[in-house]
């Protein structure tokens, strides 16, 4: 519970959370957490808690909705904003909370690469909430890492669903990410790389420029088709990266099954999501002077769960504890919109603290 | 000239056709031939020929247009029917000919990769064209080879633009193709396959993925970017691939200083574009029996132009030649169009061949 001790701060919309963040409103004081994927798109809302005292367990989620991809660099601006205003208003609408009970909204949303496009989503929020609630605006990566770190920004995250991105946090705040481009710029090893790897094997396979592969018949089959020309007119039927990354399941049965090809395709995804994680413990020292200092690895997305014989996630942890002993893989007993609402209350709380208030 | 010799066929328009193939018709009968790329459309209007015979010098053509895009896999069908029909009209237009004038149409167009492809398009041109006017739509790389060939439909063409694509016809008729599968799909010596590989390469110096290279700042410079993380946004602002090809020039720039990423770029591509033809010419068995058979190897694409110092196309050629001595590259001297024009006037004197018309 937080108490006022001061109401001479009027920045920012600063002196509303204080008067309402006496104990009397904090009984029903919420928050809202957004994972925005390129896939889909989860918003939770909780009540406002004070994270870095203990918390609830199992905690509440008041409310929860989701929709579906809010990435604006694959669905396009208007699209994405209306998504997140719809998951928003749903989350909160089934929570059975008032607007007005909003203290802080935190939104991890896949496409936010640069301050420009913190910036837009700001903009949109700000025509949504009141002044006095508290906006923040992420990569979908910080709130997976809060999911996995119940909160607490350390460490390193790895997100391989449709896309695949790393970003870490040192003790001193210092960030750092890698990959995170989305198709045309470098995800080789996320869902749609993997997946884009195996229609092109199909395509090669079928001109005579690759081998023969099982992926040819496993797609085809999957995807109700004749024939390897067929693949083309299907790839560009739609430009959802979901849709091509869902063949994954495919590859990895092909794999398993012993095909030279998936098992290539698989090997190099696992290299290249080493890759993107050691980028990110490299530039912040993650593993300290002596190299083996400890820190998490938080594993999220659909790549890295578990299959019958080919684990992807096992084989990227067991290549990271070679580099780094201290490495410690994490997996999320939360999902990262909730890992997201938690970041909504550590700023809020962090705010307060500097702005003089008691928490 | 042509010559009617019977009226006894009524088939598929015949007769029209064997009625306006009267000597005083001919006089003004034209033929539309059209190549539609990734990047730009380009339709001629010529004279109806017997290419058989000796064609004049120069090639006679009487309007020619150019539009955008074509591909309906790029910018969707409605925009890709309405850049044909407007593109062809303008060509008849500039040339002075009657619609009524038109007997043949010739349609080269990227995206065509199955029967279903053909038969859409052709659709389209049945609303445009009266009946008796014959039509024949095939992928844009046989218009190339076509002009290649002025006319003649044996040996194999390469084209690297925006997309890349090999393809052949052996003296049988027998036909195979590799590559073309556009961006996602391994076209990976291509001018957006290299561009997308440049870019990638740069975000993967910034991130610490990937070694530093003078791509970075020649990059951001012709884009107008102050930072790495601005391609992102750049990147997926607008789905176009020939904006991605675009940035060729800055690889092959960067090559030629001695850049070690741009070089293995360009080698890759090179590589990768004769893995492409190599598999036409096995599949065709062109080089015949004994391996040093002749056939053309018709070398069409921005990115197969002489550079300064780094020859794309002469590199590709050199490493064909040392598999296939018997090949010998042809710079076409006309341009796809006029190729896909020459073929219409082909097909068009083969069919009636067929029907018992003496040429």
């Amino acid at each position: 519970m937080t108490t006022t001790t001061t109401t001479n701060n009027t920045q920012n919309g600063v002196e509303n959370d204080l008067h309402q963040g006496s104990s009397e409103c904090d009984e029903e004081a919420v928050v809202l957490g957004l994972d925005g994927g390129t896939t889909s798109t989860i918003c939770v809302c909780m009540p406002l808690s004070n994270s870095n005292h203990h918390l609830p367990h199992p905690l509440p989620v008041l409310g929860r909705a989701i929709a579906g991809c809010s990435n604006h660099n694959s669905v396009g601006e208007t699209l994405a904003r209306d998504t997140l205003e719809h998951v928003m208003m749903e989350a909160l609408s089934k929570s059975g909370a008032k607007q007005s009970a909003v203290r802080a909204v935190c939104l991890g949303v896949s496409g936010v690469n640069h301050p420009k496009d913190q910036e837009r989503i700001l903009n949109w929020l700000r025509d949504i909430f009141p002044r006095h609630v508290k906006l923040y605006v992420q990569n979908d990566a910080v709130a997976a890492l809060a999911s996995g770190s119940m909160g607490k920004l350390h460490g390193c995250v790895l997100i391989a669903g449709t896309g695949s991105i790393a970003y870490g946090f040192a003790e001193d705040g210092k960030e750092a990410r890698a990959a995170g481009g989305g198709p045309v710029l470098g995800d080789w090893g996320s869902g749609y790389g993997i997946a884009a790897k195996a229609l092109t094997a199909v395509v090669r396979a079928h001109d005579g420029r690759g081998p023969k592969t099982m992926l040819t018949d496993s797609i085809l089959k999957s995807l109700c088709l004749s024939s390897p020309d067929e693949l083309i007119g299907w790839t560009y039927a739609d430009p959802s990266w979901a849709r091509i990354a869902a063949l994954v399941p495919e590859v990895v049965s092909c794999a398993e099954a012993g095909d030279g090809v998936a098992n290539e395709i698989l090997n190099d995804a696992v290299e290249e999501l080493v890759l993107t994680v050691k980028a990110v413990v490299q530039r912040l020292g993650l593993s300290g002077e002596d190299g083996r200092g400890q820190f998490p690895v938080v594993l999220v997305g659909g790549v890295l769960v578990s299959n019958k014989n080919w684990d992807i996630g096992q084989k990227v942890v067991d290549c990271l504890m070679k580099t780094y002993p201290g490495a410690f893989p994490v997996q999320p007993k939360v999902e990262p919109a909730v890992g997201a609402a938690l970041l909504a209350c550590n700023f809020l709380m962090k705010e307060k603290e500097r702005n003089g208030v008691i928490i």
